[in-house]
């Protein structure tokens, strides 16, 4: 299988990678590491890796910025951080990429904990997060030819201490299970589905 | 206590301002009708609007476009048509509002039952919608002296015909549910909370 990670050398990147890449063909993208860089704020950009890449089975995505800090002195310029990247750019992987997958291919996207579960400082993502998983389910019942679309919203994960004193009472996840929902999107049979992971 | 209704003659709107308008100072709000016009797109339009109304006690926003369309041929500027318009243009009505509102004072947004109850073309709305509620869960925790932010999240309402077809099997959901749901928001005393009619 051709699989797509985008992100794929940062911290959940790099171990979906690791759990691919000896039974498939993995193509490694980042902003800027990996085979291929790509800025996901750019459809241009994200027209030019699917040109480059051509036909493939999977995409998965584990990138994305969005503004973190006060509601009280939260700009549009703020919020817009979250919209045009992590949002926009993870759309529009799909919007784009849709016209290049494979027949039975898939997408994983990335939102989070925090649409559901807030924290201080996080209305950004919280915003973010919930759009992708309400994009995931409606996209699902429009894809054909058997593609299929889900994504990934884990809580604070092991590996990000620096955010642990935001997230208060918030049990990190382990890097493995984190991974294994990428890996069932990805190699398994649903679509639609917000795979939580806390 | 002085409402501000955003959207006050359009269909939900004109309901909840007839429920309110005998009791409370309502401002009615409209892009080109009411007693006080706004582009809800434009940050420099919202900022106009609450300098002309000064400080209020609710504001109720009923309003806001998105692209209603296929994925199939979805671009970036169709998306960003919800983005910009029923997602920023509500989320800028609490980010400069919440400089404006009175203590205990209360917003109330509209969100919609496709982020989980999708439908065919309704990929943009389902994401517009998803990000509203995710946002309002979040604002509630960082609002301070007793403000408030909730989301009425309909169902196809029944004086809605015309989208009827797009909504096989859904039950539209009265007016009157609907209004006392905003009503519920403002008069009441939660926050953060998504009050699904369906």
């Amino acid at each position: 299988m051709k699989i797509i990670i985008i992100g794929a050398t940062g911290t959940i990147g790099k171990h979906i990678t690791k759990a691919l890449q000896q039974d498939h063909e993995v193509i490694k993208v980042g902003s800027t590491s990996g085979d291929l860089q790509v800025d996901i704020s750019s459809s241009a950009s994200i027209e030019n890796l699917f040109k480059q890449v051509g036909s493939f089975d999977a995409l998965i995505s584990t990138t994305g910025n969005g503004h973190f800090g006060p509601l009280k002195t939260m700009t549009e310029k703020d919020f817009r951080v979250g919209l045009d990247s992590k949002l926009m750019g993870q759309i529009n992987l799909v919007l784009i990429g849709q016209h290049y997958i494979n027949p039975k291919g898939s997408f994983t996207l990335t939102s989070g904990i925090l649409s559901d579960d807030p924290v201080l400082l996080g209305a950004n993502l919280s915003a973010v997060n919930g759009a992708i998983n309400g994009f995931v389910r409606a996209a699902a019942i429009e894809l054909e030819n058997g593609i299929r679309i889900n994504t990934v919203s884990p809580g604070v994960v092991e590996e990000s201490p620096v955010y642990f004193p935001y997230f208060q009472g918030h049990i990190p996840v382990t890097m493995d299970r984190v991974t294994q929902a990428y890996v069932k999107s990805a190699l398994g049979a649903l679509t639609g589905q917000v795979f939580q992971v806390v």
